[in-house]
Formats: C-alpha cells, sequence, structure tokens
C-alpha cells in the first residue's frame, strides 16, 4: 500500500479520519487512525480506528455491533486528512444517536437537534 | 458563547472543524480552529480557521474569493470536533476542485476522481 508512505501522520503517527454514510451523506463522526488501523480497515473491509484515550486499536462497534463496513477511503489534497465513506449499522455515537455531531450553535446557544434512535 | 468553554481543544489550543456543503452535502475540506476563529467565524457569518503553517487566522477565501458563508456550526459528542454546515462559493480546494478529498483508494491505489473546476 504505497500510498501509505505518502500520507501525512502527525508527531503521535496519527491522521484524522471523517466518517460519511455513504448514501444518506450524513457526516457520521471524526476519529484518529494511524498507518496500521488504516491497512487494517482496508483489508478487513471494516474500519478500525486508533484510541488516543487507550492507545489501542479501536474495531468501530466491536462492542455495540453498530460497525462501519468501508465503501471507500479518500485523502485530500495536503494527504494529512482522510474520509471514509461508510455503511453505518446502527447509530454512530456512543450516545445512540446516528450521528455525533447533534449540538448546533443557534443565536450562540446549543441546541440539540438529534434525539437517540433507542 | 458558553459553549466555547465547554469545547476540547487540543494541547495546541485548536479543534479540528469539517465544512460539508449545506445542500448537495458533500464534504469538502477539513482544517484547524481555535477559540478565537470560531468567535470570529460566528460573528461574521464566514468561516476563519487557524492556519497551523503560518501560525496565523486564515480567513477561507481572503484571496481567492472562494469564501465559506456559515450556514451552521455542529459540535460532536466529545465536544473535540467541529462539523461546519457552509455555502461554498467556488472551489473549496486549492487545486480548484470542488471538494479536497480528490483521490480515492481503489484495489489499493490512489485514483483521482474529481476534476479541477476551471
Amino acid at each position: 500500500m504505497d500510498f501509505l508512505n505518502r500520507l501525512k501522520f502527525d508527531q503521535n503517527g496519527l491522521i484524522p479520519a471523517i466518517a460519511q454514510q455513504h448514501d444518506t451523506q450524513m457526516v457520521l463522526m471524526q476519529a484518529y487512525m494511524n498507518a496500521a488501523s488504516i491497512e487494517q480497515t482496508l483489508e478487513r473491509g471494516r474500519v478500525v480506528y486508533w484510541s488516543r484515550s487507550r492507545q489501542s486499536f479501536w474495531m468501530k462497534g466491536e462492542t455495540s455491533g453498530h460497525i462501519q463496513r468501508l465503501i471507500e477511503l479518500r485523502i485530500d489534497c495536503d494527504r494529512d486528512s482522510l474520509l471514509l465513506l461508510v455503511d453505518q449499522i446502527g447509530p454512530a455515537c456512543h450516545t445512540n444517536r446516528l450521528s455525533c455531531y447533534y449540538r448546533a450553535i443557534r443565536d450562540n446557544e446549543e441546541v440539540e437537534i438529534l434525539k437517540p434512535m433507542i
């Protein structure tokens, strides 16, 4: 996977990755990957992030079952940001919301714009 | 703007921000903001990032005219990532492509999937 050598990882070896639902185009979440988690993601066809808090691989949905099937991995112009087109099973957010971006700023106040699915 | 105090900025005072075109839902780019650039963005209704390479405010489109009008700012569950719904004037990418994510990995090879607009 030659392209891995051309990616620009930060000082911790990480690169931000945005997950977008491939059909509805909803932006679901943003986390981080390292080179090994990108390889695993492409090999397994399921998204594996790197957890900064746990300092370990984070196979999305491993415990919840809310996995992300990889449709396509895209790279930005500067090679320092990834866009993952995915098929998300169930809610992407650990709060059981479809997307992690469930708060909006309206009139300088936080508003909840998305309810939990379950 | 109380919500600013609840955001989780990294050790450099930055937070990743994803720009998404509000109507087509295309993911355009991902950059970084600090508290002051978020304030400016909300006050002016135009997106202002923080340039890590130049260590200065980066008023998107200041020289190119390819500005991003802010439609809505959203915050994720962990308060450490932002989603900006924008109205992008012209191409978002400095390569004159609509989106910065113009490379896809297909069969482990990089493929260009988006041509420059001009």
